[in-house]
């Protein structure tokens, strides 16, 4: 990542890791003008004033290495002869604010629009951006956070525990108040329903949300602990916020939305209208960024996200059972735990997949902090000794991780996290 | 494509292309199992009742090419002294439509989540969609599709020709009334903003769209033709809600809407506000798109799109000067013109990027109809004559289209043809 010696006020500044036939300043040239002012064609009316005042400039270029083969499809080949056929590039844009105001929306069409599929790419990943602060003070931000999203739970010390309502389909509302009260019992800080669930004929949102808060109420009634359950309200706008709101008349404390299936509008819709926090689930998120030379970095997308309000961003998890890294894994946690203009308009980055205890001393070693919600599903109800025994060891874990004890050694007098060192660890 | 010889009421089917190293049947399975009722580990309340009801089905599965080297990073690699390293194949897995009822963005999170992360999945892009017909039933589709649009403006037996204001940022008001009037007296049918202006601080909607529709009333009143502004409302709901009532106010014929930047769910919001066709801008599609084995084939991302609503949608164009196929833009025309379950849920097709004349009798031949936009930018300002000779080149060639007549042969009595022949042929 280039850095940047000066911060400017008024230009959002883009970077895209690029793969061009072409010459590579030329190219930045016609990314800047794509997306500002240019055009295919002269155009009398595009006067120096309006460029002046209109145009993206092109702020850097740091070429890296070359490759023999297009990435893309359907990009320019290079002409005879050339000795370096595909080069590949950082280019840094900057983007006047005058163009779109402090809009997210139409900011993202600025950043990140057609270009893709301009002709001389073989390549375009849009990897970093700067935005100007105007964009933080125009914008709501999570409305949570970590502080609000801790003092729902009253957990302040380590990460929230929780877990995902499974199977994660085709449960009935009180078939689901059921699991629920499992893991409640276990000791669990925080449900959520599953992405594939959200307000289908067999569970309506209504209906599942008051069987689950019953739960949840009892279980703060005798233990003193009030758990955190993010409810799935994706659906219209209008469905959302019907739905929010039967969450919180039925006592509910959390919403959960599937964000590229909604997408950002309705979500600065609900988040103007919420009283509760946001869940952000990342479900498709893997077609945006699974390809290198192409789509979004994730320290891009979740910066949109952040400002249209969303308190919590789904980050996978270290050593998780899909096909991310876990380099990529803790930058993404990072950035969603990095302030873009206040230390509250940061997210909860949440863990996930495969996660028991095993990954805490790495997970706490990378981001130097609890602040962040750590999911299990077989690391809780597969524990030899029942979900109790899961959540505890989970909790073990993490007090190992952040007092700096081998799990090995924490595991001596912690039987919980002994017992699942010895079962997970072996398979 | 596969062909499907049942049609099933009650699930959707959804074809993806993957590629895997490890055994495509169980590959599949396990897409089927993680996108309805499977998890990673074993859960109690997973009834073989509960399977029966909500489970994902592999239809089938058609292996093609195997390829030495993974597509995409991050998957499993292949056992050693596998002699067919990476295996690609077309799969079909059915959902219940009871998992998600007819909502279309539960239905997207279902068939294009969290399953392009999948960790056997070197590739995965969803090729296909059949939905069930309560999906039509339940979601409006398009309010004016082919005929509303067409009798918006009384152009009924050719394409609506049509073009973007230039430059594309920075006119104020005023000026861009100045240049709608010189492409509205030139002869267009349809005049779009470009999607790098919505509403920002130099040119508010409500301002525009006013100076805008004077200019076409005038027109109007002078020529009884009435042009189509398909002014760009892109923003939050709110917003989104306001200027199309500013549109419609100032006597507006369309708004135009950049889909990815504002999200499925606000879109089903516009439509169902809206008295006014809704143009929908792709841009930010080439991010989904661009890696043949990773993301969407154009064919179900549209469906999405005209389920909730839209009337026009941007396939790009015939020999365009950004990176697609001819090939992909004519199979994106084709489907967006295909009913899904009455031959009004159609959208018109939005040809643009590098057209004129030369492109109209191949694309004619390849949809055999005029049921669409086509835009040119310097196939009208650019042409030699003026712009109106750019306009009547342009209707020329369609005409010549329609007739079946080649278009050197038709030139030879349509001066402005010929002298567009001659002028951007040679180039």
């Amino acid at each position: 990542m280039t850095d940047r010696t000066t911060h400017d006020t008024a230009r959002t500044t883009a970077t895209y890791r690029v793969e061009t036939a072409e010459d590579v300043t030329k190219v930045a040239e016609l990314m800047a003008g794509e997306q500002s002012s240019g055009t295919f064609v002269d155009v009398p009316g595009e006067t120096d004033a309006l460029r002046e005042r209109h145009a993206a400039r092109v702020e850097s270029i740091t070429e890296q290495e070359t490759v023999a083969e297009p990435s893309l499809p359907g990009a320019s080949s290079p002409s005879e002869g050339a000795d370096s056929p595909y080069t590949r590039a950082d280019v840094e844009i900057s983007y006047p604010i005058e163009n779109t105001g402090t809009s997210l929306p139409n900011l993202l069409t600025t950043v990140a629009g057609n270009l893709y599929e301009l002709w001389p790419l073989s390549g375009i990943r849009l990897v970093d951006i700067a935005l100007p602060e105007a964009f933080a003070a125009a914008n709501p931000g999570p409305q949570f956070s970590v502080e609000g999203t801790r003092d729902l739970v009253g957990v302040h010390d380590r990460p929230l525990i929780g877990t995902i309502v499974k199977p994660n389909v085709g449960l009935t509302p009180a078939e689901t108040a059921d699991v629920v009260e499992a893991v409640v019992e276990a000791g669990v800080d925080f449900v959520k329903d599953d992405e594939l669930i959200a307000d289908p004929p067999y569970s309506p949102v209504h209906e599942r949300v008051v069987a689950v808060m019953e739960v949840i109420d009892r279980h703060e009634a005798a233990t003193g602990s009030r758990v955190m359950y993010a409810c799935n309200i994706t659906g219209t706008v209008d469905e959302m916020l019907e739905r929010h709101d039967a969450v919180k008349d039925a006592g509910g404390n959390c919403v959960m939305v599937s964000l590229h299936s909604v997408g950002l509008a309705a979500v600065q819709t609900l988040r103007a209208e919420a009283d509760l926090p946001i869940h952000g689930h990342r479900n498709g998120w893997g077609a945006l960024s699974r390809c290198p030379q192409l789509g979004f970095n994730y320290e891009v997308w979740q910066k949109f996200w952040r400002l249209a309000g969303i308190d919590h961003l789904h980050v996978s998890g270290l050593r998780n059972k899909f096909t991310e890294s876990d380099e990529s894994v803790i930058r993404s946690a990072k950035a969603v735990q990095r302030p873009i203009a206040a230390t509250d308009d940061v997210a909860m980055p949440v863990f996930s997949s495969g996660q028991w205890a095993d990954q805490a001393p790495d997970t706490y070693e990378a981001l130097g902090n609890c602040d962040l919600l750590y999911l299990a599903g077989g690391g809780i109800l597969g524990h030899p000794d029942g979900p109790g025994a899961g959540v505890a060891h989970l909790k073990q874990g993490w007090e190992a991780a952040v007092r700096g004890i081998p799990l090995e050694e924490y595991a001596e007098d912690h039987e919980e996290l002994g017992t699942a060192l010895a079962f997970y660890g072996k398979r």
